[in-house]
């Protein structure tokens, strides 16, 4: 079982990103778990604007929606700008639409059916909840089901402040509650849909609707 | 097997309801898929603003969190009023912040662990989406798993138009497609929950959140 | 010149409300500049659910609608729920809906045309800027000019914990700046609009739409 | 007279944007009232993802920037997509952060005092709401006073389906109206602006608020 992470930072590496120490943070428990994990920094790599899988020549994100099919779990990670998710974090989330072009031959189903998906959210201040509502509602249409209290957030108080790393916010308890929760019971429902997936036939429910509705 | 729909409607009965139209055409897949139905209008019952879950005298909220606790399928169906749902959607999420007080005192899990909950939406122009995004963050942390495509909706074209049964939205694909998906994997992931439950022990996670905190 | 806030906290009177004393400490900036004040606790009158500026029998909504007509400067101010503003917000500024059924007869303006409006949110934790863009927004559409910088907020770091008054939001220096640059701004505002009044004739402009759209 | 359009359409020219036939639409109704336009295509630039006004090498920004200190109008313009702004409107967003830091020496205001400010969205279902309400109080607090109903939109019914050439958006009469209000009432206070500027001292108000919260 591998879980992934698209850190939607706007920086580059190697300059040190918030987020990615949000990330380690829930890796470590994933690893008590045994579940393998990866990380992705998304402003690593050259993804083209767009909302298709493949926006063509020089456009890096077939590599990481590789990744996405080859995880159990999904983890989206953004830091707050605007008070939302940061541009990256939608850039994303617009190229994940490709995803739904993608269905089953057969039953209609995406590639990510059956995996789970989860945000997280870290901040100076305020923006949190707006932003995993966002990401929670863009990976449920994507494909992805999505385990109770798959989030987990850290921010400060109103105005300009301290981030993630100074804040030690791997101290602060609510958001390793936070962690803890979505961490284990995203491991959770992955396995149960392991045992027991959503076999929902889509093409068939297609067909229905087209019949419902003449 | 029972689904529970709230519908969040401003107007109480006997007037017409445009949403109270869209749970019926959901109702009616469930109902092929031998679910039982139950339906609450929000708006007939005498709801106090709050957060817990009994605001005292005459507050009829304990009645219908009742309801919610005895279904395993649970749908908040809200018309669009200033482009996001309903402000007695808004009031009786507020209102289910009284679930997270009243965690298993062995695991600390609350009563709507392993339920599985989604969103209707309709009106007659935008915000769908807005709501839909909303609903379901509410209702992912007061304890339910949000199945794969687990929402619904109608809308229709920019500016004041025709609402869900006048535009005849239960003759709309798109919209009936949305309806088909979202209930057959309620139902779906409901069944894998029976057999599957998450387990995880909140409890023990608090305390270890406690520690890593320190 | 006067301001007019209307304070959307959940709680009736005699409760304490921490929107309340937010309120106070504007009110006080409002009074060194020379402008009257009133607050209207929306939680102590009985308001009707609907859109439209008079629901009939008990609904002492078009109390409060003269109130608005009867200011310059309108402010909305509500505490955080869910990570939004309260339903007691959402509720109001879906009876507004009904003062863009009162267009002038000549020139269709809305009686709230020339009238500026911003918003205030006070919460434990995150959801301040979702709030206010939703109350900001409302009101733009609902007739009123935004001056710049119309807002104002208090909240704490992620999670449960200390509410404005207990947190003494008043000495909380991002807080009070963004206090003072609203309300010297609104009245900047009202004041030029009172000199160079916003004269759009609706009236004739509907009948261009329909005409550029024929 | 001058109004800037952001057009942030996610295709590089030569393709066709839906977004600029909306601008194109609005920018007739400019002229009918003597204001010149300029459009600024975002996706021909090279804009780096970040937070100041100028992230070093090769960052177009600081270009599109000038073009804001030189308007008096500023129009956002942007397609749904996901329900909200485009990637493109939130990066741009994120970078008009940097106005913030740019405060006069003497009073502190931003360079976009006394600038107006609105916004545009179009797509072919349903977000725009959310996209204006993200749009409007971003420039709110980046500088922008914004008037009354200073927002037009088109969107279709729920689902795929035309976006504004092939659904003639020019000629559906809501949209036509609410780009006549957005510019007659952007005109019209751009012009009490320049005749009645908003003076506001901010860096007296920032003194002012340390010594209320010492």
């Amino acid at each position: 079982m591998k879980a992934l992470f698209l850190n939607c930072t706007l920086k580059k590496s190697p300059e040190t990103s918030n987020t990615q120490a949000f990330i380690a943070q829930a890796e470590k428990i994933f690893k008590e778990l045994d579940v393998a994990t990866e990380t992705v920094r998304v402003a690593d790599y050259n993804i083209a604007f767009g909302n298709s899988s493949d926006e063509g020549e020089n456009d890096e994100w077939p590599t990481i929606l590789e990744k996405i099919y080859n995880c159990e779990i999904l983890i989206v990670a953004t830091p707050v700008w605007r008070g939302d998710r940061s541009a990256i974090a939608k850039m994303i989330a617009e190229r994940m639409d490709g995803i739904m072009e993608e269905g089953n031959d057969e039953n209609g189903r995406f590639p990510t059916y059956n995996k789970v998906a989860g945000a997280m959210v870290d901040g100076n201040e305020d923006g949190a909840k707006r932003a995993i509502a966002a990401i929670l509602f863009d990976l449920n249409e994507q494909g992805f089901s999505i385990p109770v209290n798959a989030f987990a957030y850290y921010v400060g108080k109103a105005g300009p402040g301290k981030s993630y790393i100074e804040a030690e916010g791997d101290k602060h308890e609510f958001t390793n509650k936070t962690l803890l929760y979505m961490v284990h019971n995203m491991v959770a429902l992955a396995k149960s849909l392991e045992k027991e997936p959503i076999k929902t036939n889509l093409k068939k429910l297609d067909k229905k609707a087209e019949e419902m509705s003449s």
